[in-house]
């Protein structure tokens, strides 16, 4: 056996060494070209390989997350397809704007290193061929001579790799800084005027569905996103150049003829395992299914716990699960066996069965002399194969990693869409067009109309609503038609039961919501300040709570000193918190510094630094005394501040010259408030309301009574 | 400079050569000694890195999981520590009951096929070695014979993994069945009547606040702990036996004290990098700090958006927003530069500079004649050096994987605590300790009273309650004493608003709840049956719908025919439903195959087919025809069950002698019913009620007319 098997290799091998002396004449030509078209060959089953079908465990993998996911009632992962490349495109014309970017730049110089870092490794290929190469001719000199300049090539080699993620970390930072800049600029962007465009940020919350958290988009998903793309590039980049180089260095060493047999036996032997491979995937889709099953069961058992406890089906369910459960344990041990013999025959081909093709291969030029090489020693064949074989490991692993990028595209494509998802939002936001889900009253007819009308908006010292419809963002119409008047110094009081339009009508004034028809003449939108209830407390010092949005700069500018906020802030009889919180730079989280009332009084500070033409305020004296109220009130009316007030305080409204009431059911009613008749008919009102109240219980009482 | 370093090395080499020799008489036993303490410093230092201090990367990466977590409100990850080790104990316990178990023998097999596949690494480290000695020999049939024998050893070593794979899936499933089948048994276990034990299921649901998805826990989470148990025993067994194996070959083949010198010159190298590691850690800790300003930066703007629109505070928020975001980017780029020069150290040192040694460590064998080694030739030394790299590489491979295997770890911990908090529950909620969040008035003193005690509960023809509380699960006080009595075939009618304690009385008599107080006589709990105003319906055959909990068999052996089930449908006029659905023993999703009204006819059978003592209706009837109403209540009461009805349907009071009536104020009255006065007295409270409704509008209308 093994004399006959002896005597068929050497045939076999003179065979080959014939056939490779015939094509010594006209080699390096058709060895050029075969090593081009070959590389072109490899690069072509990699791509299709890793953007069709990724490896049968990876899938498995995925799917199963899937599977779990599905349970957990999560998002479906975002494919990798056109629609995503679309996007992919759009964000990167804007994180990459041009050829001369620095982004452009970084990813040039990126190149360059990975190229430079792919040379130092098929240097250090040889290099390791050359150690070896000395210990086979045993020259110690020479293999210390090649410990040192493997040490030596550490020096580039270091330099280039901490580079590499040294740039690449550079430009998942230039990545975030572009976007967020954009993001920055449409989200805050525009002190424009009451027009279509600007208060994005605003609107986002508001006036649209579509994104729940601005918060996590702008700061975590673009984040991701930048480090997703920024790494995708030498995720995919470096093992791609590296399967060309070392493919070509490994077919210049070993002959692109020893190449191109080995591709077609592995090509051979992965078809072979592919039609051997079981379906694995609905073997997944099946777990996925009866795992489903089973949570159902269980939901369903804690769901109607009290019943089948009541009717003691425990046993009865215990049968019914335990029967699922035993049906998924079956399943997957039918599955295990079949992976078993899979894993046999998977790891036979591509470990061991390569692996010696591998070997072989590399053992080309040591057994025949390559036409055009030189004669060489037993160091230099040793050389030469331990090279071959770290290029054709190294060449491998490239070839891996380029099918398993796969996972980090899908990753990317969720970023991506995410980040697209706010940019698109954002830009439908700006040009008015809002996703919100409408009230079902929105769809008559009658109300459709009102939807889709606009109305006028002239600026005007006064304020006048003529035929406006108050209608919320999603679709409710509050008011049909509401007109009133007021001049500047009328304060006007608002009331009316929750929902029934006050905010809508501030939001109108603050040119915030659209008017949806009418006419409203109206000073522009900077003419008022907005005091609600809980006020709003910046980042900053406590000046910077006075003056806000003002900086100190404006402040300066606008002629007004510590001493004047410190007079304001005696108004509201606040001055004692200069002192207290360590004067007016200091810094603090103001917002759990102060109580409600003393944010209510900043808020009225605030007011009387800007001293605008008109202020809105919704309950914006709830949390303070009543003296203070009217102090406060007082003040605001001395500076000529216009007052449109929300409050259920009885003891507002004597300030006021107007009412606007709503009744909650789309009327209103506009006119002069006579302060003291009003408040002797709450009286008698509350009386009223007191009496009614008692009713409930005199009911119960009575159907006590009458229970016999 | 080459001559002189040349002619130094030689004398170094001589040097060594001469202490090598001087060991030379008592060589194997210092060197057997030396192994064996080598191998383990080597483990200990393995574990104390893999239990003390991740890679200062894999650190830095679970930090900014956790900060974004944090982010995200996610819950904390699980430490391992010590009570990890506990929980995992004691769970260990549960699915390896015994040394002479399934699981047990399964470890053992997987152990063995560990050592296995370690030995077989062995051997196809020395072919490599002496696949390169062939060649280096320039001998094709021995390199043709040495590539057949890595085909062979591929047969065991594909077998060998394929099995350790199998056996380790077989583990996880192993595992997952022991948990499933405890967790079912004390989940759904137990027919035992009214004691604290048993009703694991309904407890869980709901007098206790822990588990809030059983259905998740019982499910993913139990398989997820399994598969990760399973993995984390070849994760960490098969690297540390890995180091070992490896470790003794190559000190074995290069001499002990190579290694120890290299050890030493590694720990050295690496006492160096760490001393020059920056605090990554703390910059991290920044970094997440920084990311965490901003977004609540963010999420304040989107909160006080409306606010910050009326005041035109966009410019100072972006400002202050980009002021943050500067900050962080600024932050990253000088942990960027650190991590620049700190990367070039550490590839330095690890991969060059620990590669130089441990390639001067493979060349000691074929530089120095190791004292015992037989005198060996150029392709023997080449393959000694081949044999030790691979060694050399697989040790350090295995280094890593122990080293990283922390990871694992903490995902294994994570899963150890949901499972152990599952274990820890169903046993608390079996002895009756509840973890529930109690309404603020339960803790005032007179309520507490009545909250720890403790009533009677007496086994009796009737039902009997005698100044009971009817208490909710979150310790509200519904009725601080309840006392009535009802003898068989006297129907109870209950009335009263919703949350009056109708549930928690029928809960007592169903043996769910405890009693807190007084004395209550009441058959066994399997004297009642509950019907539901959406009674549930089990996944199974039409039979099954309305035997249920019996099984099939349970019904032939009471001696009752499909016939006899069908007559009983005639009565509640479903007797189509059998012919419609496709016979007895077709399987549906009933839930959505029946009507609202045919579900509760289905219900109403089920009760005449169990024909307890007693059955209570909880608004069963809301759903079908009076006139079927009337059928089923006279049925019920020919078949002598006696009813407790929960109903709003005026309809049902003829039917019931007696009534029991809450106030929802903890008032009662029980009485005999009187239906046809009730009636009356329902119609005059109807007419009261309408008119009572009224007065809001007439009071808005009041308030509207009195604004002027």
């Amino acid at each position: 056996m093994a004399a006959l098997s002896t005597s068929r290799i050497k045939e076999f091998l003179e065979l080959l060494d014939g056939i490779s002396k015939h094509y010594a004449a006209h080699r390096p030509l058709i060895q050029r070209i075969l090593n081009i078209s070959f590389i072109l060959y490899v690069l072509g089953t990699t791509y299709k390989g890793f953007s069709a079908r990724p490896a049968p465990k990876g899938q498995l993998k995925r799917n199963k997350d899937a599977g779990n996911e599905e349970g957990m009632r999560r998002p479906p992962r975002v494919a990798v397809d056109a629609l995503f490349y679309q996007r992919l495109r759009h964000i990167l014309r804007i994180v990459i704007p041009g050829i001369r970017s620095k982004e452009a730049l970084m990813l040039i110089m990126h190149s360059s290193l990975l190229i430079a870092r792919t040379a130092i490794s098929l240097y250090v290929a040889a290099l390791d061929g050359k150690i070896v190469a000395s210990l086979v001719r045993a020259k110690p000199l020479e293999f210390a001579y090649n410990i040192i300049r493997w040490l030596l090539v550490a020096i580039p080699a270091t330099w280039t790799n901490s580079w590499l993620s040294y740039i690449q970390s550079k430009l998942a930072i230039a990545y975030r800084t572009r976007l967020t800049d954009l993001v920055m600029r449409e989200y805050l962007g525009g002190k424009n005027e009451a027009g279509p465009e600007g208060k994005v940020y605003y609107k986002i919350s508001n006036l649209d569905d579509r994104i729940k958290n601005p918060d996590q988009m702008i700061t975590h998903d673009i984040q991701r996103f930048s480090a997703s793309l920024a790494a995708i590039y030498s995720n995919l980049a470096k093992p791609v150049l590296d399967v060309i180089l070392y493919n070509y260095q490994l077919s210049q060493n070993v002959g692109a003829e020893g190449l191109i047999g080995l591709t077609i036996l592995v090509q051979l032997s992965a078809a072979l395992l592919r039609s051997l491979t079981p379906n694995f995937g609905s073997y997944t889709a099946l777990s996925a299914q009866l795992a489903g099953a089973l949570r159902h069961s269980h939901s369903r058992l804690a769901e109607f716990s009290e019943e089948i406890a009541f009717m003691r089906g425990e046993e009865t369910e215990k049968m019914l699960i335990e029967r699922e459960f035993a049906t998924i344990i079956l399943h997957e041990r039918r599955v295990l066996r079949r992976r078993w013999w899979f894993g046999c025959v998977e790891e036979g081909i591509v470990k061991w069965l390569w692996g010696s093709f591998g070997l072989v291969l590399c053992a080309i030029p040591v057994f025949f002399k390559l036409p055009g090489a030189d004669n060489i020693d037993l160091g230099g064949r040793t050389e030469g194969f331990v090279t071959n074989r770290r290029l054709l490991l190294s060449s491998s692993d490239a070839f891996g990693r380029v099918m398993y990028s796969y996972k980090d595209l899908s990753e990317l494509a969720g970023y991506t869409a995410r980040v697209s998802a706010l940019l698109e939002t954002m830009e439908d936001v700006k040009t008015g067009k809002f996703a919100k889900a409408l009230v079902s009253s929105a769809s008559t007819e009658d109300n459709a109309k009102i939807l889709q009308g606009r109305g006028e908006v002239f600026i005007s010292e006064d304020i006048q609503f003529e035929n406006v419809p108050i209608v919320t963002p999603n679709g409710d119409i509050l008011v049909r038609s509401l007109s009133f008047k007021i001049q500047p110094g009328q304060h006007l009081l608002i009331v009316g039961p929750n929902g029934c339009g006050k905010s809508s009508l501030f939001r109108i004034l603050g040119g915030l919501w659209p008017v949806y028809g009418g006419v409203v003449r109206k000073p522009p939108a900077s003419s008022f300040i907005l005091i609600p209830q809980r006020p709003y407390l910046t980042i900053g010092t406590l000046r910077d709570q006075v003056i806000y949005p003002h900086s100190q700069r404006e402040m300066t500018a606008r002629g007004i000193t510590d001493d004047d906020l410190f007079k304001i802030l005696q108004v509201v009889q606040m001055e004692n918190v200069v002192e207290r919180e360590g004067g007016w730079d200091s810094m603090r989280e103001w917002r759990d510094a102060l109580s409600g009332g003393d944010k209510q009084k900043i808020a009225w500070a605030r007011l009387f630094y800007h001293n605008p033409k008109y202020a809105i305020l919704d309950e914006a004296t709830s949390l303070v005394p009543l003296e203070m109220e009217g102090r406060m009130m007082d003040h605001a009316t001395k500076l000529g501040i216009t007052l449109l007030t929300v409050s259920h305080r009885p003891s507002l409204w004597k300030y006021h010259a107007m009412i606007l009431h709503y009744d909650g059911q789309g009327g209103y009613v506009f006119t002069k408030l006579d302060a003291e008749k009003r408040l002797a008919l709450q009286t008698e009102k509350q009386a009223l309301e007191a009496k009614l109240a008692d009713v409930p219980r005199m009911k119960a009482r009575l159907a006590e009574l009458k229970g016999f």
